[in-house]
This record gives C-alpha cells, structure tokens and sequence, in this order.
C-alpha cells in the first residue's frame, strides 16, 4: 500500500496538557516530513465505544494510505496487545482493546498484525503513555512504508467490542443515542438502511426522553426555530435535533453519560 | 492571483467531535499539499455576526492567495447560495449569509461567485454538511489555483450583514461589546477612528456594566492587579479589561450571550 | 545550528479567539515552509511556572533545532525584554519573565539573547499582543536559520522563577500539585530521584488531601476501578491518581488552583 504521508491522531487526552504535542514530536523526530491531522483529542475518557465509533465514521475521508492513530487506552501498560490493522486501503495503530472492532467487521479483508519488534518503538518505553512512547513511532514508521508484517506476527483472535445494535421489539425498533455533538444534537446506531427496512412504506414516530417527533424531515430549518426534528445525517445515521436550539439539553443527556439513552422509532400509516 | 497553498478553516463546530477533521481529510484528497491552519473552531452556534468579525479581523495576517473558509451555517441545506470571494488578495468561501459583509463592503474591488457547477463538490453532497461537501472540496480546488469564475456566475446581491455601529446620541458614544475573549477581556465595535473624531482634545470616561473608567491607558499593567482599564487594542479596537483578572465575569457578560452589551463613552476636559 | 523547520507554540490564549492564527498566519508569512505544532495554549492564564513546566517536560521531544515560541506573558508591553535562548540543541524565544528559566538552569551550555534588532519584527508593534508581532516573527526567522546574535546582545542576568521545590522536613518529604491533567491526574514536583534519595529501602505512604496511598504502583489498572495509586509518571514525576477516575475531584484541587496543594511523602519498612 502506497502511503499518502498522513497520520491522524484521535485521543482522550484533551488538548490542555502537552500529551498529544509530545506524541507530534516524537512522530517528526522519526518522520520529518509526517502531515499530522487531529481527528479529536475529546473522546470521552476511556471510553472505547466512542473512540471506534469517531474512528470508523471518519477515516474514509482521508487519502489511501494514511496512518491512524487511536490512543484510548485505559489498560495502558497492562498485557493488553499492540496492534496494527491494515483494512480498506487505510492503516490504523493503537492498544488491541476493541478500539478497532467495527473495522475488522466492516472490512472482510483485512490484516491484524500482534506489534513485538521493539526497534520501531521509543528506545525508553514507560509504562503510562504508550501514545507517545509506542503508538507514535509506530505510526512515523509505518507513514514511511514499513509493512506492518515486518512489526510482529499475523494474528487473527483480536478483542472484540460489543456494540450496542437497534433492534426490532413489539413493533418497535428500539436504538440508542451514540453521541452528543457540539450542537447538542443527538446521533443515534440506527442506520438509514435499518429505518428504511422497519418502516417500509409507513412514516416514523420517534421518541427521545419527552420528545416525540412525527416524520423525517431534512434539514434544519423544515422546522421551526425551537421546534424538534429528526433526519438522516451526513453519516447515514438517524439524528435527533432541535433547529437553532440543543436537544441535549431539552432531552436531559449528557454529552459525557449518554450510555443507555434510549429511542424508540414507532410506525403509522 | 498566485495561491499561496494556505487553507483556513473557520467554523462553529468545536473540536470534539469528527467534522474538522472530515473536511481536513477531503482537502488533502484533493491537495495533498495544502497547509491547514484553524482560525476558529468555536465560534458561538450559528453566530454569522461574530464570524464575520473574526474573518475581518484576521485574514489579513496570511499571505495573500490563501483561501479562507467560514463554515457557520445555520441554513444548511436550504437554498442559500453558495459563494465564493475575491478580495483584498484572498480568497473566501462560504455560504452567502452576511458572513464575508464586512469585506465586501472593506473592499470595493471585490468578486462574488455564486458556485454551481458540481464539478467542484464531492460527488454525494449531504443536505446537513456543506462544510465537508462542498465548501471543504471547493476550497482545496481554489487552492489548486482554480479561478472562482470556472465555478459560477458573478453576483452582485450578495446577503447583507446588519452591523452593530458605533453612534453619537445625546454627547455620548454608544457601542457593544462584539466579542469576550479567552481572558475575559471585553472587545468593542468601536473603532480608535470613531473614538478620536468623538474624543477631539477631551478625555474619555467609559461605561461598560457597572465599570467606570477614566481615561485610556496603552498596556494591562499600567493599572495595578484587579483594576480595570481601557485601551485601544491590537486590531484597532476600544477595549475593556481587568489587569490579571476577568472583566467579562465583573460586568456579568457570558461568552455565549454578548449581544447587547452596552457601551458608553463619554468626555471630560 | 542546523534547523528542523519545526516551530512549536505554548500560549494562554485558548483556542476561541483567533490570536494563535493570527501568530501562524504572520509565521507562514516570513517562512511559508514552516511546520508548525501546538504544544498548548489552554495554560492557566498568566501562569509563568506552569508554561515553564510544561516546555522543560515538552521540547525534548521534538528534534533538534525547532524554534520553541512560549507567550504567557501579563506583563505584555512594560520594560520586559524579549529573549532567545539557544539551549540542549534548540531554541527559545518569549518574554524574559522566567519562563526559560529551568532551561537555562538545567542546560549549563546556553546564551540567552535579549533582542532588540527591529527589523525581526513586524513593521509596527501593538502594545498588547507581541505573541504576532515580536514572537511570531522572530520564531520565523529563526526557523529559517538566522543567528540569535545577530538579533541583539547576550546577556547573562535573565529573570529567574522561583521553582517550589521538593524539601525534606521531619522525616517527611514535602512537595506539590504543579498540574492537574486531563484525566484528573495529580503531576507532582517531587522527581524519582528525590523520591528513591529519601526512600533508599524503605515503602512509601503518600498524602495528598483526603488520599492515602500505601506504596507505589506501576500502571492504573494495578488498582481495582475507583482505587487511588501513585506512581512514577512517564516524565520521571510522582503523580497520584485514581483508575478511571479523576483524583482532583476527589481532592478538590481544581486545574485552576493547584497552587500550594501540598504532597507529603512518609516512608515505612
């Protein structure tokens, strides 16, 4: 695979301290020529599910060839693996915790390769900041071209993540809010194909905590300002929103415990 | 006009979640060479008036030939159009909001596209994100050196934007605070021109909430810790602060809600 | 000295208003090929000790010869001077207010130039903002190879910081919170070699509010969720944390008032 020279870095370490520049550093000290692009350093802490999800939604609109980067890691230092994942043209580096899962799913084929081979890593590794002294030069190495297989061995028994699937009950199909965005609007693991298959040829009734909204709409402004509405997003989702105001905050979740909030999508004629 | 192969980015989508970095990755599919730079990813939701001050105020510092792009969009997807700017030796893309206002009427020698040919945007284009659909890809073929009248016809209406303005009422100069900064500092529409004319040979006295301040002074520690002061600051512009502390929370001003804080000045001999 | 072409930023301005930009876009303008990273501008505003902190623990990762630009600076416009530092193979550029103070301390090896060559300037100074119009530019033309020396005089009685520093007092070691990070985790003063110097064989107990921790431990997940743990962090600091969990909030140390949080190290067989 042909690299585009770019590496994505997506984190939980915020961008106050200097964790991440650290890692910019290392990457450049290895890498001199290295394009670094943020995905986000404002994944909820330690939460894997979020940091997959960001991951898979986003990296198909860099270049083939790039390198990605996920550090959200709370088993930091502990036997939890390293794992460099080569799937969809893409390569992604980070802990083997589940982080990846959704992509070793959606990409048939696809490469896992166990990282052993301690010369690509920094000479000094310490046993709380992998993101730096690990996931880094794995990365500025693999931006160079270095195959993964020459890393470690194949392996094929990666951690699994369990997701949180829609799913069809008593004539409902019941999903749950994934995340909150900066707009306080609400992103949901019901797909557009799921809702086309339940709903068939009837319009949808859609229940967020007290919000009740009839029908899809499309954009924004379908509504009124203040009024609530639900579309399929730029990502194929279903998304919960109020135009001009925060549904987040209406719906009482939090953009940092939005774990089991649940929706619910009924059908009418 | 040469291109200088800079890209700004300027949006109110924050940085936590994927959306930067989905437009940064579309713009280095199509310009593996482009250098990004974020203006500001934290605009106020939706707020066309302080992007349009910001864009104002800082375009000017990069070389020329850089296109700027300004994605606060609450009309997303509706029939605004989409535009793009030739002025003062940049380029500026955009949705035609009011929000590039300030530089077409700055700038008499101006050019506005209104953009239509497909060609220009990716080719699935979301009804809720222009940002990485159209105005991400059209900035990185302008960046490419593509001229702004391959990609539509000029307009000549573009939106207005209705400015706060600074003005003269019963031997007062009233103004508004158009921005709080990260330290609390208090930014003013008031121009150091619009001062001067209304000053003459008198001194100021300033009102902003419950301060009173007497005179101008050049630099924070001209007034002892805790003071408040007022100063003409690096863009040209009235200023209110507290030397080492927070003037926005002793006024009672919150970043989100500056609309209609109410400046007065008034003169003495 | 040869240079990377790497110019890191360090500032308090937060990244809502466009001043970073503003210091990119005059930095790409003097030197268009410069690569530039962020190492922080979310420091406690005004704080010197914490941006010395932060650069001493930070710049090392970078190669040699990045220009390192540090703009926390409350006294913006008074008499202070400006400064380079050539210092361990890099350089420095910011205000003489001790923030290149542990620097200039740890690298016995350096020159510390105070400059006053205008023409490394932009054409015309505001008062309040060098971090565009002194320390942009000079970083840029250090990037692009111009000597310190040519740039002023050298010096030898740059300001100093008072650094709180480890002590030991009956039988106990003294120290303190000098960050909070992102995760809530405690970086305290106190080094490993301080620590093993006090300990020689025996355990420690350690301090820190309402916390105490019996020993020290290697990695989070060594303690059961919800535990506190001490450690030596991945900067050779003691640091005191809680797994998945943020220790400040247990101690009610806020990120903006780690001032004075005092840390006590006892030891026992």
């Amino acid at each position: 695979m042909k690299r585009s020279g770019i590496i994505t870095l997506m984190t939980d370490f915020g961008l106050a301290d200097p964790y991440v520049a650290m890692m910019k550093g290392v990457i450049l000290s290895i890498n001199p020529r290295a394009r670094l692009v943020d995905i986000s350093h404002h994944i909820i802490a330690g939460s894997i599910l979020q940091a997959a999800g960001v991951i898979q939604e986003t990296f198909s609109f860099f270049p083939e060839g790039t390198v990605h980067v996920a550090v959200v890691d709370p088993g930091v230092g502990s036997d939890r693996r390293l794992i460099a994942l080569e799937a969809g043209g893409h390569l992604f580096v980070g802990p083997d915790n589940g982080v990846f899962w959704p992509l070793i799913a959606d990409y048939g084929e696809n490469r896992v390769i166990h990282i052993t081979e301690r010369r690509y890593l920094l000479p000094h590794v310490t046993r709380t900041f992998h993101g730096r002294d690990v996931f880094a030069p794995i990365a500025a190495h693999l931006s160079l071209g270095v195959d993964p297989g020459q890393m470690g061995l194949e392996i094929k028994d990666t951690m699994e993540l369990s997701l949180p699937k829609a799913h069809e009950r008593e004539e409902m199909l019941h999903g749950q809010v994934v995340r909150v965005d900066n707009f306080g609007n609400l992103i949901t693991n019901i797909s557009h194909q799921e809702l086309e298959r339940f709903l068939k040829e009837s319009k949808p009734f859609i229940h967020i905590g007290n919000l009740e909204i009839k029908d899809l709409n499309n954009i924004y402004s379908d509504v009124e300002k203040g009024e609530p509405l639900a579309f399929v997003n730029s990502s194929g989702m279903l998304e919960v929103a109020i135009n001009l105001g925060r549904a987040a905050d209406y719906v009482g979740i939090d953009p940092g415990e939005i774990v089991g909030a649940a929706v619910k999508v009924g059908r009418y004629e």
